[in-house]
């Protein structure tokens, strides 16, 4: 088998660079060593930037996203006796959406399926070769058990924290890497309940933080910070409600509750490696980079880097010229960066960690973006995300 | 002796609160257990905010800052290749002089002693009573020996971090007290050297924070970061000023340098009490909160709830209404948390801590106040100070 770009995950940076390629006239070639059902059933970020939504609207992707997709013109911030509006398009002139990553992932797969480049699901044995030479391969056993040697141009590396591209980098390159365990987690759950608010609600309490979140008009998605160490079994459904219902209080308001269809805990973690490139071998997404869910900026900053290196890719492929993949992981870094510091942030000013000083400095924080115009400004610039260069 | 507000401790709170009243046509007696020499002497803070130069001219006390001073547009931020200028007035209409807290004790002092309130310097012994009844009283032994007791309406301890007023305060509140000290100092020099500055640098170096200021056209004051730990006898004069070329390095740019005329390690603190009131005693300046030196705000916070306090005991001693002093806590405490909040975010931003992450943090951060407008802006408004409520 020979294609111009191989590319090693079926999650969204993976399928939207393909589907970018494609519409330059690039052929590509999708591995993904789990099953359709599998990465489409994986419960992800729910947030899309203004930016985001602009690209993949002119991949083709946006006809369900604006028909099931629901615009938010900004979030709210709680804090106790407060909860306060943050209106995103007077402050920014910027938006954001609703709509899952695994419906964003659904849409690109049944593009890619639909005659568009070929997607191999359920492989097996990936290994990435010679990317120090202008012939590079993947090599990979295909969902029939038969072995496969795909020759490509250039191959993307868009296969998460976990995939095999980044020790490839590392291995050839003096590579850096940058790390932060946060001290909690998120206990996350998907209810059938129709959400008790119009837009997120970011709540700082003594108890700890809350997100009140939703897919649909009919899917609530809430979060309470926990301690990394907690027991999902822990935490009956019962608990988790009264937890929710204490760190959301808020007069003249309650919360909605509905079945728990989905739980679980989440580690929240910052993570950047540097390069983000070897020879013919470019890593995008999560394969490079991890930030905490705060900000929700984790599936926008992969789009980023796909919108980049599809850009960096065809200037290479069809002009010949290597300008723009040799700027690719300095480019790419400095946004990583950017979200990197406003996921800390975010993050930093809402989870309490137990030390009285801290809780004043947060609440401090939180009173200025709530009255400030500079201050709520800057938190509305950076969660609409800054426009792709 | 007796007076309306009896004042312990001739810093510039202490002095500026007595002026205030004195207009006011309130009576007040400063008692300082320090000499005038010592206090003249003592150099601390050099920027003053808009608001507190107001302040000091509205009180009579603007015609040597003005003629003096040292009209301050903005400063520069500086990170390895980039030194950049923000502009105060263009983002926030707003400015600050330099003008050393030294300077600003002598006007005051001159003043008082020019027909002013009482001022007793060299005073020992200091005790406060009665705080809880109509009649608190100061007891001391003034500067030739003699037991002296003072009556008053109320007192005012405006006496620093070491007074004995934060105690007696602790002793019948339920004072709550938040604290953290930083695992950095600084090393501060006055130099006899003309600045080779327009404005103050806020360097960020791989190597730590340096800042660079200076005191009056031909007087230059500078400051390294350093462990706490470090001696002062161990750095040299010349190894100060390599240290301070090497983190100041800025293409087609030199270091002034000139004679050392004082140096001193200054630790890093952020300290906060509540309430700042006991009865009819209530606290102002250091004596109920510390902030690192990092962006200024130490004096002028104190100039803050001097106005504040002012406002409050005139209104309680001339119209017999307590809304404003009991309102005068909690009043202050906004401003003092707004305050610390800038301060440890300007102290954090700027001092490397040996983590590589964090060092990213700070660079993204630094690049993004040099970028944003939002981001300057929310810089601009808190160091040039917001409106004295």
């Amino acid at each position: 088998m020979r294609t111009q770009v191989g590319i090693i995950g079926a999650g969204p940076a993976g399928l939207l660079l393909s589907r970018l390629l494609a519409l330059q006239g690039i052929d590509s070639v999708v591995v993904e060593n789990r099953s359709r059902d599998y990465v489409e059933a994986r419960i992800r970020a729910g947030i899309l930037e203004q930016g985001t939504v602009d690209v993949l609207t002119e991949a083709g992707m946006g006809d369900r996203l604006h028909r099931e997709g629901l615009e938010h013109r900004g979030v709210y911030l709680q804090y106790p006796g407060v909860r306060h509006q943050l209106d995103f398009p007077e402050l920014c002139g910027r938006r954001v959406w609703v709509y899952g990553q695994t419906e964003v992932v659904k849409d690109l797969v049944a593009a890619q399926l639909a005659g568009g480049p070929p997607l191999h699901f359920d492989v097996s044995d990936v290994a990435i070769e010679d990317v120090d030479t202008d012939g590079p391969r993947i090599r990979f056993t295909d969902a029939e058990g038969t072995p496969q040697v795909l020759e490509c141009d250039v191959v993307a590396g868009t296969d998460g924290f976990h995939g095999p591209s980044r020790a490839v980098v590392a291995e050839g390159t003096r590579q850096q890497l940058w790390e932060r365990t946060y001290p909690y987690a998120w206990l996350g759950i998907l209810a059938e309940a129709a959400p008790a608010t119009d837009e997120l609600i970011y709540a700082w309490h003594p108890e700890g933080f809350a997100l009140y979140s939703m897919r649909s008009p009919s899917v609530s998605r809430l979060y309470l910070q926990v301690d990394p160490a907690e027991k999902i079994e822990d935490w009956s459904d019962d608990r988790i409600w009264a937890g929710l219902a204490t760190r959301f209080a808020h007069e003249g308001w309650e919360i909605s509750t509905g079945p728990v269809i989905e739980k679980s805990v989440l580690p929240m973690r910052s993570f950047v490696s540097a390069p983000m490139r070897r020879g013919r071998l470019f890593l995008a997404g999560d394969a490079a980079h991890i930030v905490p869910p705060t900000g929700a900026k984790g599936l926008n900053l992969a789009v980023a880097d796909v919108v980049l290196l599809s850009r960096a890719l065809v200037r290479l492929l069809q002009d010949k010229e290597t300008d723009l993949v040799d700027a690719y992981s300095d480019t790419a870094l400095q946004r990583v960066w950017r979200a990197t510091h406003f996921s800390w942030w975010m993050t930093s000013m809402l989870h309490t960690t137990g030390d009285p000083f801290d809780a004043e400095l947060q609440l401090s924080q939180l009173r200025r973006v709530c009255t400030s115009e500079a201050a709520a400004r800057e938190l509305a610039e950076n969660y609409t995300g800054l426009p792709f260069s």
